[in-house]
């Protein structure tokens, strides 16, 4: 699928770590939100409301998952997933982007 | 207007300069095209095949418009035009959200 049809998108970009991540934010017609978003290299910490799954459509990390003591690398075409409530850190190390879907 | 309704939007972005711009494509329900992007710090040069209207949403920067030798700022808030077959070019001061609507 390369293109999402009938969404609503918000103007304002979200901005996170003086712009290195970056993401707009994509509601359905059946009231699911996606973000896509880009980073740049560089380490950052994420907390989740929702259960996440991030689908890395171009890009190379690494990922340390809630509860996990060991890194995974991700490349472009794969995805994890992170359970809600939790936090997860990345090591982003080429320009990566991605779509997020916020699961209920 | 804070979100655009009823729009397609390509799943992966526009990637220029490392990273350093970035965009998503939405195409309305008339077929015009706009795009939302982020430009971080840095010296740009665009070239444009429509004409544009570019409109600053967050950031500072100035602009060398074509056939122009004076750099004109741009603060979130405002907006600047190109022409169609031209180039211009961007200081970008501060993390810059914009919306770039192609004219016919």
């Amino acid at each position: 699928m390369s293109e999402f049809q009938q969404v609503t998108v918000a103007k304002k970009a979200n901005i996170y770590f003086e712009g290195k991540v970056t993401s707009r934010k994509l509601t359905f017609a059946d009231g699911t939100v996606k973000t896509l978003g880009i980073m740049l290299p560089g380490d950052y910490q994420f907390g989740t409301d929702a259960p996440e799954l991030m689908e890395i459509q171009v890009g190379e990390l690494d990922v340390l998952l809630p509860g996990s003591d060991q890194w995974l690398h991700v490349s472009g075409g794969e995805s994890f997933s992170v359970p809600g409530n939790a936090s997860f850190s990345l090591k982003v190390q080429t320009v990566t982007d991605y779509c997020c879907s916020y699961l209920k």
